[in-house]
């Protein structure tokens, strides 16, 4: 099958016993993984950067966490207006955005 | 921050809209959740292998899916009895188990 070049990994808090809460729900993580998912459609990066919400990443208070790979690059306090710094810099740039990364 | 030296993905079918349903989750992504936590407690390997649960990573008909970071290694069809065997190859042997292998 054709992987992704880019897997972005965005905590959303969703437990798997079915329910969704936690730091990084509360704090945006649905509004992230939406703003990720709007703009690689509108950048027509689909297929080729991959996003998925997730449970928790067991650092809440470092929350709303966003993990890519390759590169294991942990992103904390990400925000929706981060969305856009990201995918220019790190998925286009192939740059860290160092003020977000852990 | 110390990060993993493996993350393992886990989709259980979780969606953003809050609710966990999907092929995945009716397929025992849930049991396979647990078994890799069950089975890196008792290995101790905490901190050096993290497991994530997930919400759909797009390929629902070649699930349950688990995918695993360095390596974007791609597994499909995974039931909970093949935890052990990718825990044992993959994470301890540093071998890909072909037989599941996207």
């Amino acid at each position: 099958m054709k992987k992704p070049d880019y897997h972005i990994f965005v905590c959303t808090s969703s437990r798997i016993g079915g329910v969704q809460k936690g730091f990084c729900h509360t704090k945006g993580g649905v509004d992230i993984m939406a703003g990720f998912l709007e703009e690689i459609e509108e950048r027509e990066l689909g297929g080729r950067v991959f996003v998925t919400n997730t449970g928790c990443f067991g650092i809440c208070e470092k929350g709303p966490i966003v993990v890519i790979h390759p590169g294991n690059v942990w992103y904390g306090s990400v925000t929706p207006d981060d969305v856009a710094e990201i995918l220019d810099k790190h998925i286009e740039g192939g740059q860290i955005v160092e003020r977000l990364a852990l």
